[in-house]
């Protein structure tokens, strides 16, 4: 009797996807995933899931690529993340994967900002200074004028270049698709040696895991500031902190591996490196952003229009 | 026989000076002040003076007021500092005091952000677990969208404006002369509500003492952000700390009263308040930023010409 396709969410998320347009509405049926979802008998009349966020995803008490690979008419799977490493692997072929890009890049633009500033400005020293009450000014730096290389030049690179440009910082960037402004990855080592700020922002793939790793850091110019706000495995963590340890490079780190970084790991310690908890999206309305951008894609998907932020290729 | 004008300048700095034009050098003979400079019998020549930075001055073993009043054939008084409340009250009426404002512009501006991201991205929290090791990652706020009030809108505060703009921030703007796009002082009870984030960057004057006072830290918009990189005694150090402690308005400052801030001073520990000691304008390149600006104007003084950042009116 009910033709409408269902859609699986999140539990919990069901109120951020109740005011989708009349339409759409008609052709879906939307409910949280079940507690037992893998034992639930609609679990093949599945069309959309909408999985939670990696981080509950010990919690759920399934496995998610037994659910993903058992639901037999799944045709989209809606990452609540930007980057989908986590689960880019359990999707089957006939499946498409969308993450949500965009949503936090904003947020991610003015925390790498906030980070290469706290360096600059020695924000981190003089914070511990005001903690101890003492007055112990430390010399800063000019950020106008040094020299950035982007490491992957996307969604959220570009709007960080739009907030760094005003300062007559001069930008180079490398990509994975070479193309007008955007060298490709074959030139980093013609570029590193030349940049006073590296930040890489690209997804973690198997192209991109270690990719700063010793040789990265030592083409770096001494001193440099390295920005890591993609994930902890795209850097080899030993080499970073060998790097650091020899004043090689500086670094800002929202991501790191492992994560959470355990108690007394030596990366927590390694002089000047300053590290954030990956608090990248951290907001109260993460969700809300989160579900602008799934809402979206859910009505289009309803409509048989073109997704938004489809992962594909070699990603 | 020598028709130079003499100038004197500060201890140290005659290298760098040593570089004006053919023309300027032949009007001008330019020497360091002496140690003794109230008992030097040519202090009755010097027409320009360029004297210590405010900071050195106790060390200088003689007073700077006597002295600009005793040099009866004075012209000049150029600072080497961008703000000159610590010098405009010792200068006669016939006597040019300049500052080199602009020297310093985006260093300060830089500054802010970095002070205003500190505190929207709980720099300094992350700063403090990162020094215990500890994975603590706290909620963070987004910059875009908020409504920046600057009380002063000079040279500086038209710098971090420009930084700020890309952000997505709603400006509005108040100074001493109202104009197009700027209001008046009168509006401040009118616009301190409405701000997410208030930036005071006046110079400290008669009218700005304590302009920071109870009154306007009440009118402020609950949890807002107070910003000061003017000068301590612009804001009323108890009506703030007061302020800060039932939770009203978080604070920047990168000035304090007084200066240094002596140790275990309660603002150190004003809940929500950030501060850094007095660094704007503190890197290896800031007395050759300063001194640019003192050659323009020494040059111009020599021709003749219209002089930069003349301190007039009722600053
Ligand atoms: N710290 C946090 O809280 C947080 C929050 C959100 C996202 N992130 C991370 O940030 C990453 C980037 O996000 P985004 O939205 O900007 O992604 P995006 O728009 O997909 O851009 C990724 C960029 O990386 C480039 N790239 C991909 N593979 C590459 C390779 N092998 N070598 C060089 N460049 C390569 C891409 O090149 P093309 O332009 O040629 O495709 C693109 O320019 C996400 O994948 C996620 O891991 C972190
Ligand atoms: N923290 C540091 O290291 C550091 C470094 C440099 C400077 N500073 C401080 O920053 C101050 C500002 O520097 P700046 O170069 O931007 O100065 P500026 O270009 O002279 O601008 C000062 C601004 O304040 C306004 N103003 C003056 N008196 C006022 C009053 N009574 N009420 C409201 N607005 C008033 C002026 O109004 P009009 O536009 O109408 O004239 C102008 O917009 C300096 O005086 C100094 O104290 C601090």
């Amino acid at each position: 009797m009910d033709e409408r396709r269902l859609v699986w969410t999140a539990p919990g998320t069901l109120a951020d996807l109740n005011d989708l347009p009349r339409d759409a509405r008609a052709q879906l049926e939307i409910v949280e995933i079940p507690a037992d979802p893998l034992a639930d008998q609609r679990l093949a009349e599945v069309r959309v899931l909408i999985p939670p966020l990696v981080r509950n995803q010990a919690d759920d008490g399934y496995d998610l690529k037994t659910l993903i690979a058992s639901a037999s008419r799944l045709d989209l799977v809606q990452a609540l993340t930007s980057g989908v490493d986590w689960i880019v692997d359990l999707i089957p072929a006939e499946v498409t994967l969308c993450s949500v890009r965009g949503a936090y890049d904003d947020l991610m633009a003015e925390l790498m900002l906030a980070g290469i500033l706290a360096v600059y400005k020695e924000i981190p020293h003089h914070a511990a200074a005001q903690a101890r009450g003492r007055w112990e000014p430390r010399q800063v730096r000019v950020l106008g004028g040094s020299r950035v290389l982007f490491v992957g030049y996307g969604s959220i690179a570009q709007c960080l270049e739009k907030y760094l440009l005003p300062f007559g910082v001069e930008v180079r960037r490398v990509a994975r698709r070479p193309r007008e402004g955007v060298d490709g990855i074959s030139e980093l080592s013609v570029l590193l040696p030349g940049a006073d700020i590296v930040v890489v922002l690209t997804p973690l793939t198997a192209q991109t895991q270690g990719l700063i790793d010793e040789e990265f850091l030592t083409l770096m110019k001494p001193g440099a500031l390295l920005v890591n706000g993609a994930r902890g495995l795209v850097a080899d963590t030993e080499a970073l902190i060998a790097a650091a340890e020899r004043g090689k490079v500086r670094a800002y780190l929202d991501v790191t591996d492992p994560e959470p970084l355990p108690d007394g790991h030596a990366l927590w310690s390694a002089p000047g490196v300053f590290i954030t908890p990956h608090i990248g999206s951290l907001v109260p309305e993460n969700r809300e952003r989160a579900f602008a951008v799934v809402r979206e894609n859910l009505i289009s998907w309803a409509r048989g229009e073109t997704l938004r932020n489809v992962v594909a290729g070699d990603y």
